[in-house]
C-alpha cells in the first residue's frame, strides 16, 4: 500500500523565496497568513491528507461508488466519516469569504493545501473541490439573496456544489447544448435535459447538492449567445434556510471509467427541475468561465499532486528493494553500495535514478509555478492598485492553460515513470503505483481537454489586448535572467532559460507571421507551442529558487542539505527540460501543410 | 465498442518496399512465402482477429480470469472457443519448423500476424505468444527426445508453454534466484520454489501446460552462474505422449492488475515438482536469453499493435464527432468543412490531427522497422553465407533493445493520444479506449524493463565486437542516405535523417569518451540513447518507404492515394519527429553528476 507524506518544507520555501508571502502583508487576507499561522496550517492539513485521506485512497478506488435503484449514490467506506472530519475541521473554510463563514485567507495558501488533498485521495479532493467551483460562481454573479442562500452552507461543506456543462452531443462545444430551461410565472425556470460527466453529481457526504447548470431558455439563440446559468438544487430550500421538497433532478446513471473510482461521476437527468436564473440571461456562459479558470488551476494541482505522490513511492521503493549492483561509485552516500551484498538498493542505478530526478525537477518546479500562479489570482483581486491587478490578472490568464495543459501532461509522465520504477510490481493493484497513473490521466481531459488548454493560449490569450500578457511575462523573464546571469553561479541556469526564452519568442513570432492567414498554423502549433511555455514557467521558478538557495547558503547555516539539493535539481532541470524547447519550436515552425493534408478518409 | 481493421494492405507494402520478400525466395521457407500465400494470410488472419478476437477484447477485460480453490484458472466466456479456433486454423504452427508439425514460413509472416493477434486482443495473443517462446527455447536447446516429447503438441497448440523466470527478491538480477532443483536418482530434479508473474501460467485453454523454469541446481553457485532451465509439465507425460499425473505445480493465486485483465498473471508454486533438465546444467540463462530475445521482439510488436487499434478507432471517432467548426478550409475534401453545420467533425481541427498524425508516422514507421527486423531474424537462420547470416544477426542484435523498448514507449505515447482524441469519453470504459492504454503500459515493463533495454543496448550491444554491429548499421545508413540525396524529392526526409544520425553518432562518440571511466555516464544517457537511436531507426524506415512510394507513382498508375498518403506521412514524420534527436543528444551528453549528486536519503 503507497504511503504519502505532504511536502511542507517545500511547500514554505516556495511560499518564503518565490511568493514572498510576507511582502503582502498589508493586502486583506495576507495579514492572516503569518509564517506561524500558515505553518501550521499546512501542518495540520498534512496531518489529515496522510492519517486520514491517504489510507482510504487504495480501498475507495477499489470499492468505488454505488449507485441504487432510487438514484442515490454511496461513496466507498469511510468517505462520509472522513468528509465529516473535513467539515469539522473547517478545510473548506480556508479562502472563502468571512462574509459567508470562511476565513479569508489567501488563495495561494488554499492552493497548498488542495495540493496534499489532491496526493492524498484524488477522488476524495473533487468533492470539495468541485464545491469551492460552484462557490466562485454564486460569489461572481450570484444575487445577494442567492448568496446567502447557497454560501454560507457550501463555505461550511455540509451543502456541496457541481458543475454541469456537458451533454452527451456536446462537450467543448457548449453551442450545442439542448438542455432547456422554461420560465414560470413565479419567477423561476423548469429544466430539461441530460447532463453527463457531472463529478459528484450524487453521493453521501452532504445534506445538499446544488447544481449550476447550463441551458438554453426559451427562445433564446441556439448557439452559446443563447447559455445562461442556473443554480438547481438537489433538495429546495425553504426561506429560513431549511430543505423542502426533492426536486425534478436525479442521477441516472455513474459511470465505469479508467480512474478516480471513488468520485461518482453522473449523468444527470433534469426532468423540469426548478432553477433559478443566476447571473444575467444569456450570459451564463461568462459565469461559467469563472468557475472554469478556477476549476482549471485546480486541475494543474491534480496533475502536480499525482506527480507527487507517485514520486515519493518510487523513492521509497527504490530505496528499498535490492536488484543489481551499482556500476558506478555513489559519492558521499555511506548507505550504498553494499560491497558485500549481493545486490544494491535501485536507487545506485543511474536510469532509475534518472526518473527520480526528472520526477523531482517537475514536482518542485510545478509547485512554484502554481503557488505563484495562485499569488497573481490573489494579488488580481486584492493588490493595491488597479495597474498592479491588471498585471497580476493578465500573468494568470496567460498562465492558467499553461498550469493546467503542462502540469498535467507532465503529471501523468511522471506518474508513469515512477510506475515504472517499480518494474512489474507497479503494474501490480495492490502497490497502487498504477492507480496514481489512471487517476492521473482524467486531468489532461476534464474541464477543457489540454488541446483545448493550447488553444486558449495560442488562440486567444497570447493576443489578448494586443498582447500586452506576453509582453509582460517576457519582460519580467529578461529581468529575471539579466539579474541572476550577475551571479557566476546561476549563470549556466540563466543562459539556459534564455535560450529557452529566446525559442519562446521565435515561436511566437512565427504564429504572428503565419496564423493570421492560416488558422490552422496556430491548431498545429499550439500543444506544442503549451509545451513550450511550461518549460520556460518551469525554468523560471527554478532560477528564483535556485537564486534563493545561494542567498540562503551564502546568509546563515540553515538546512544547507536542502538549499544544496535544491541547486542540483535545479542544475537536472537545466540540462534534462531545457533541451527541448528548440525541437517543440522547430516542431511548431513546421506548420499545419503535413498536418492537415491528408483527406479524412485516409485515416 | 471500438473495432479493428488489420492493415493489411500496409503489411504488404512493408513486405513489398521495406522488406523485398520476394528477393529471398531461394532461402528455406520463403520460398512457400509466394505473394499470393501470403496474401491469403494476411487476409485470413484479419479475418479471425477481426471477426473472432477483437469482439472478446472489451468483454474479456472485464471480465477477467477466475481463479478456483483448486488453482485452476478459467479464462474469459468465449477465450476457450476462439482458442480452439485458433488451433483448428493452425495459427499457431506458421513459422514453426516442419519436423514438429510447423509450416515453416518465414518469420517476417508470423511478426505480420503477431500485430493483428494483438490488436485485437493482447490478452488472448499472449496465450500462444508464451507458448511460442517456451518453444523457441526447447529447439535452441532441448534434447531430440524433449523436442520428440513436447514440440509437436506445443506446436499444434494442444499444449502451450510458458517462462518462469521472476521470484518475490528476484526480477532483473536473476543471480538472486532461489528456487532450487534437487537432482534425483533416476536424471529428474524436484524443483521447489516460488516464481511470480507468470503470464499464462494456468489457464483453461490448452491440455497441458508446459513450464520452462530457472532453478539452482544442489551445490550450484549462487549466483547467474549457477542457473540451470528445467522442463516442468503441468501433467507428467508418459512415453507414448500421453497425459500422465498431475505434477507438483500449482497456481497459489492470480494478480490484480491495471490491464491485460484476460491474460492469467500467475504466482506459480514448485513443491518437488518433477523437473527435466533442458541444455547444459548452470548454462540455463543462455537458454532463457533465446527465448527472451524472441520475446522482447515480441513486446515491440505489442506497443505498434495497441497504438495501432487505438488509432483506429480515434479515427473513426474524429470523423464522426462533431464539435466546433473548422478554423481553417480543408482542401481537396468534399466531406468537410460542412458550411451549413453548426459544427464540424472533429477531425478538421488541426490539434486533433496532430494526434493522429504522430499515432500514423509511428505505426507505420514501426511496422516497418519491426519487419525489417522480423526479416534480420530470418536471415540470421538462413541467409546463404556465414557473412550475411552474421550480418543479419549483428543487426537485429543491435535493434532489439530499440525495437522493445522505443516501439513501447511510443505505443503507449500513441494509444494515451488517441484515448485523448475521445476526450471525456475516452476516460469511459465502455469505449475501450482506456483499455488500450492500460494494455500497452505492461509492455514497457515486461521482458526486461525498458530501462534495462536501454542498459542492454548502451552497456552490451554497442561495444559487441568492437562496435561491429553499430558500425555496419551507420554504414548501411549512411549508403541509403547518400542514395536517397540524389533524387530532389527525397532530399529534405533524407537531410533530415542525415541531421540525426549524425546526433546519433556525436552521442556514440560521447559514450565512448565518458561512459568507460565512468559507467554512470551510460547509465544516465542510456534511455536518451535508445529513444535517439529509435527516431533513427524510424527515419531510415520512412526514408525507404518515401523511396518506394516515389517508384511506384513514376512507374505505374496503381493505388495512387497510398502512396500520396505515405509520402505526407513521411514528411510529418520529418517534421515532428527528427527535431527530437538533437535535444536527447544533448540531455544525455550532460553526463551523470547531477543525476548521481543527491544522497539516497535526499528523495
Amino acid at each position: 500500500m503507497p504511503t504519502y507524506r505532504a511536502p511542507v518544507k517545500d511547500t514554505q520555501f516556495v511560499l518564503q523565496a518565490v511568493v514572498g508571502l510576507d511582502r503582502y502583508a498589508n493586502l486583506p487576507g495576507f495579514a492572516d497568513a503569518t509564517s506561524d499561522t500558515v505553518t501550521a496550517i499546512l501542518e495540520e492539513g498534512a496531518k489529515f491528507c496522510e492519517n486520514v485521506l491517504a489510507p482510504l485512497n487504495l480501498p475507495g478506488d477499489q470499492e468505488g461508488c454505488a449507485r441504487h435503484a432510487d438514484g442515490s449514490v454511496t461513496t466507498p467506506a469511510g468517505f462520509k466519516a472522513a468528509y465529516d472530519q473535513f467539515v469539522a475541521a473547517g478545510w473548506g473554510t480556508l479562502t472563502a469569504s468571512p462574509d459567508y463563514g470562511g476565513q479569508g485567507l489567501p488563495h495561494v495558501v488554499g492552493t497548498a493545501i488542495a495540493e496534499y488533498l489532491s496526493s492524498a485521495n484524488m477522488a476524495f479532493s473533487m468533492y470539495p473541490g468541485l464545491n469551492e467551483g460552484a462557490q466562485a460562481a454564486i460569489s461572481a454573479v450570484g444575487s445577494d439573496a442567492q448568496k446567502r442562500t447557497y454560501l454560507p452552507k457550501m463555505v461550511e461543506g455540509r451543502w456541496t456544489g457541481t458543475m454541469n456543462l456537458t451533454e452527451p452531443q456536446c462537450g467543448t462545444d457548449l453551442g450545442l447544448i439542448r438542455t432547456r430551461a422554461e420560465p414560470q410565472a413565479d419567477g423561476t425556470h423548469r429544466i430539461t435535459g441530460t447532463k453527463i460527466f457531472i463529478s459528484a453529481g450524487e453521493h453521501d457526504l452532504s445534506d445538499n447538492i446544488i447544481h449550476l447548470v447550463l441551458a438554453k431558455t426559451t427562445g433564446a439563440p441556439d448557439s452559446v449567445k443563447g447559455i445562461s446559468l442556473f443554480i438547481v438544487p438537489k433538495f429546495l430550500v425553504h426561506d429560513d434556510g431549511s430543505l423542502g421538497a426533492r426536486n425534478g433532478v436525479v442521477c441516472g446513471s455513474i459511470e465505469h471509467k479508467m480512474g478516480i473510482h471513488a468520485n461518482a461521476t453522473c449523468v444527470m437527468n433534469y426532468d423540469g427541475a426548478t432553477g433559478y436564473l443566476i447571473g444575467e440571461e444569456h450570459k451564463g456562459l461568462r459565469a461559467m468561465f469563472i468557475m472554469m479558470n478556477a476549476a482549471r488551476l485546480g486541475v494543474g494541482v491534480q496533475g502536480l499532486a499525482q506527480g507527487e505522490v507517485a514520486y515519493q513511492n518510487a523513492a521509497i521503493y527504490a530505496r528499498d528493494r535490492v536488484q543489481g549492483k551499482a556500476l558506478g561509485i555513489v559519492a558521499n552516500d555511506n548507505a550504498i553500495p553494499q560491497a558485500a551484498s549481493k545486490a544494491d538498493p535501485i536507487i545506485v542505478h543511474a536510469d532509475v535514478r534518472r526518473m527520480l530526478m526528472d520526477g523531482r525537477a517537475f514536482n518542485e518546479g510545478a509547485r512554484a509555478l502554481i503557488l505563484w500562479g495562485a499569488l497573481q489570482v490573489d494579488l488580481a483581486h486584492k493588490a493595491a492598485t488597479p495597474d498592479e491587478r491588471q498585471a497580476a490578472d493578465d500573468l494568470i490568464g496567460l498562465l492558467t492553460p499553461v498550469i493546467k495543459g503542462y502540469c498535467t501532461d507532465k503529471g501523468y509522465e511522471v506518474a508513469t515513470a515512477a510506475q515504472q520504477v517499480y518494474g512489474g510490481h507497479g503494474y501490480i493493484t495492490e502497490w497502487g503505483m498504477e492507480q496514481f497513473v489512471r487517476d492521473a490521466r482524467i486531468a489532461q481531459i476534464y474541464e477543457g481537454t489540454n488541446g483545448i488548454q493550447a488553444m486558449d493560449l495560442v488562440g486567444r490569450k497570447l493576443g489578448l489586448n494586443g498582447g500586452r500578457a506576453l509582453r509582460a511575462y517576457l519582460a519580467l523573464l529578461a529581468e529575471m535572467i539579466a539579474d541572476a546571469k550577475g551571479d557566476a553561479r546561476l549563470a549556466t541556469l540563466a543562459g539556459g532559460l534564455e535560450k529557452a526564452v529566446g525559442e519562446l519568442q521565435a515561436a511566437t513570432m512565427w504564429l504572428m507571421t503565419n496564423a493570421m492567414a492560416k488558422p490552422d498554423n496556430a491548431g498545429s502549433a499550439a500543444t506544442a507551442y503549451l509545451h513550450l511555455m511550461g518549460i520556460v514557467a518551469l525554468g523560471h521558478m527554478w532560477l528564483v529558487m535556485a537564486q534563493a538557495s545561494h542567498a540562503a547558503l551564502d546568509t546563515g547555516p540553515g538546512d544547507r542539505d536542502f538549499y544544496e539539493h535544491k541547486l542540483i535539481t535545479a542544475r537536472y532541470f537545466a540540462e534534462r527540460f531545457l533541451p527541448d524547447a528548440g525541437a517543440l519550436r522547430r516542431k511548431l515552425e513546421a506548420g499545419a501543410e503535413a498536418v492537415m493534408a491528408l483527406p479524412a478518409a485516409a485515416f
